[in-house]
């Protein structure tokens, strides 16, 4: 009855070690058989590890434009390069953080991490997420025969709100976004803009159990969610446009007034 | 094992009715007893129902504000001036939604939905959300002996992002966030700025299970969260200031450069 989330106790991941192998184990350990529309919610930074995407610190050397934002928001310059490199754009920043759009998403740090890596290094976000899910997805159905579903599970902050939350990078198994626009609701009223965004919610509930710090549940099962199975993909087509978000539109509004003003 | 999450099918609310006596016979009839550390996920809009926090459109007029944003961003004008007269500040908007600050929060149209709403009505976002889950909190200890957490639940949308998600607009009980800074990491690396927000994970959790239009679970009893009670209540204490949120800095920044330029 209801929705289950079990953190998995995988063991400590070591670059280009086999994720799902782990994740197998540390089902066998804790006495878990997959079910049919079973989740899979692994974190980014795993796949990170599993896919070696690590920068050494030293190797790197810092640019002009790494100097200038490291020293504006007090970061590493070797740390803000690496940031640089990865994002599409830097958009601004706070002490410790740059705001960078990767992929048409907005998130701090363009998902560059040091935290739980390993010394001198810092994770870079995994690679191709939504092809990343999708493999573990289809091995999991060979080796199991289960029709699971697989979420990339990243954190991001949002705009006057203290702390963390969870969001899915990329989805694999089910519909991230259900449209509700032409449903009715209670009142038989037709629902205007409502949207609900499934994947973010689940990667929320996922990412409670995953900890932000020396947790180890790198991975957590989600059992009985409200999902619909499909045989596809998902990581961008969750964005939104600019011109669509009532965030960014406000702000270029605003931006465009202040140079006529 | 794990995290639980049962949704209660509660009565359909009548403006005034009493929330805690439909919680109480939706869990009475679910065969469920309440435990020490569940916590009561309670929608915003049930809330508001109970609060009689209705407004009727066509008793509305609308000012010359209203009018002016109902046509720029295609509301009704009753709306737009409800929602004026809600809001602490009108920031921008996108078609269909206002983007308003109220309490410390950026949020669409105040809070003010007409969504589940009775014909005819708008619904008003709760009036003191955190006083009214302590109270709730109190009469669950008074009636049943036992210390849950109450928590109440709207939804927001996120910067170019596709969706809703759920967010605590109260707590009561427990520390919505909880920080990181001074813990270690898996390597013992000091953590430097994560704060993990575990009211909103947890709200996102429970809105999953709401649902958005006619899903009738505007309560859902979790169980088993990584939560630490405490007697205190918590609103906008959740939110961070302007200049510490790495979104607002970073526009307010470019908006003094568009000043500039």
């Amino acid at each position: 009855m209801g929705l289950r989330l079990i953190p998995l106790k995988i063991r400590v991941l070591h670059p280009g070690d086999d994720l799902l192998e782990a994740v197998l184990e540390a089902l066998k350990e804790g006495n878990l058989k997959l079910r049919d529309g079973d989740v899979l919610a692994v974190s980014s930074k795993a796949v990170s590890i599993a896919q070696k995407r690590l920068a050494k610190l030293e190797d790197v050397k810092p640019g002009d434009e790494a100097l200038k934002l490291a020293s504006m928001y007090d970061l590493e310059p070797n740390f803000a390069e690496i940031v640089l490199r990865e994002a599409d754009r830097v958009l601004g920043g706070a002490r410790g953080a740059l705001l960078t759009l990767k992929d048409g998403t907005l998130t701090a740090n363009a998902g560059v991490d040091q935290k739980n890596a390993p010394s001198g290094y810092a994770v870079l976000p995994p690679k191709d997420p939504a092809d990343f899910s999708r493999k573990i997805r289809v091995e999991v159905f060979k080796r199991t025969g289960k029709k699971v579903a697989v979420m990339i599970v990243d954190s991001r902050v949002t705009p006057l709100r203290m702390g963390t939350v969870g969001y899915a990078l990329a989805v694999s198994g089910f519909k991230p976004v259900v449209d509700l626009r032409f449903k009715r609701d209670l009142f038989g009223r037709k629902v205007r803009i409502t949207r609900h965004s499934v994947a973010d919610d689940l990667s929320s509930a996922a990412h409670l159990l995953m900890g932000e710090t020396d947790e180890r549940n790198a991975v957590v099962l989600i059992r009985d969610a409200p999902i619909d199975l499909v045989d596809e993909e998902f990581d961008s087509s969750m964005n939104i446009k600019p011109e669509e978000c009532l965030f960014m539109s406000s702000l270029l509004k605003k931006l465009e007034e202040g140079k006529e003003g």
